[in-house]
């Protein structure tokens, strides 16, 4: 498997975090998304919407889409398991896996988008939606702290795909100054157990 | 099971027309969210992010994240198939359908909440970021375009959840204006088979 990659952007992370909890093995290109490398025509083959991560599997299929690679992983290489057993786990894992891209990791890479205009030459970035987006991100945070009060993970008893896409949101937006503060223990408690993971660093 | 909807939004429509393709009845309670109902502390019991749709399952699980419910659904009910039978059918459907509600729908929920101003009791539009929106919304067209033309519904040769999540974003940023145009003959072919689906009106 090729993961193509860049080591600063949230999506890819989720992946090689998955990747790591899972213990695979996996070659890795990095591309430089700041020069514009995801644009230039030969990766359009690679995925036609110019995006990372991409997973290129043996066979040569080329899987974009975070959550399609993450969801395929685990689905190919079962242990750890990550989306749950049941059903309803499956779903309830689902659930907070997706209010943690929709509420952290998109206001996070929106906020980076509209507030420091690194891809202005690609986007028209707006400030005001920056700004905007940091208000959504620091507004989901009191449901996480009474879910993370009552559960040791985000989606429950198990560390799942939830805590992954959580804890890379988190981070990334570090890079408007944007913290989790101290009215926030169990998300605080939370994020030290994930700091302590191997895959943290992956 | 009871969802918990509303008539004019996308999101409880993804998952009305999968009820619809697999034949179920359900409750429905619908909300008014110009009037707020879903702001209503009743509600944050159901959904503490305070969002349609949401799906009551029959032992009071209250299931929200529209791709949870309806991969929940396509699993407790398997017939027509939506998510794909084999581990690469899934991924490339997965596939698809984050990037129809990614580059698709989520550019129409952006473009309808800050062109129109219809939640500005509890957010601040910003139209210039509302125009941005309709501007991504075009831009991911060409990509489907190609797709559609090599291939029947979006994520192949069958009928899948992209091909839902799809026409509930080309359906709904009608509502600023915006429609597929002649360019797009492909997707004008699917849009039409589409229409023909009983659960178009679901």
């Amino acid at each position: 498997m090729k993961l193509y990659d860049n080591p600063h952007a949230p999506n890819p992370r989720r992946v090689r975090m998955v990747l790591a909890e899972k213990g695979l093995e996996y070659e890795k290109e990095s591309l430089d998304l700041g020069a514009g490398d995801n644009l230039k025509p030969e990766f359009a083959a690679v995925n036609p919407y110019s995006k990372v991560p991409v997973l290129e599997l043996p066979d040569g299929l080329c899987l974009s889409e975070t959550p399609a690679i993450c969801r395929f992983i685990d689905e190919a290489y079962p242990e750890p398991e990550l989306y749950g057993t049941t059903a309803k786990e499956r779903a309830i894992i689902d659930m907070w896996d997706h209010r943690m891209e929709s509420m952290l990791l998109y206001p996070a890479l929106f906020a980076f988008q509209h507030i420091t205009g690194f891809f202005k030459d690609r986007m028209t970035p707006v400030e005001d939606f920056g700004q905007e987006s940091v208000r959504n991100f620091l507004k989901a945070l009191p449901v996480l702290e009474t879910q993370l009060t009552n559960n040791e993970w985000i989606a429950g008893g198990r560390f799942s795909i939830a805590d992954i896409t959580a804890v890379c949101a988190i981070d990334f937006i570090r890079i408007v100054k944007v913290r989790i503060g101290d009215e926030y223990p169990n998300i605080q408690r939370w994020y030290a157990a994930m700091k302590r993971r191997p895959s943290y660093s992956a």
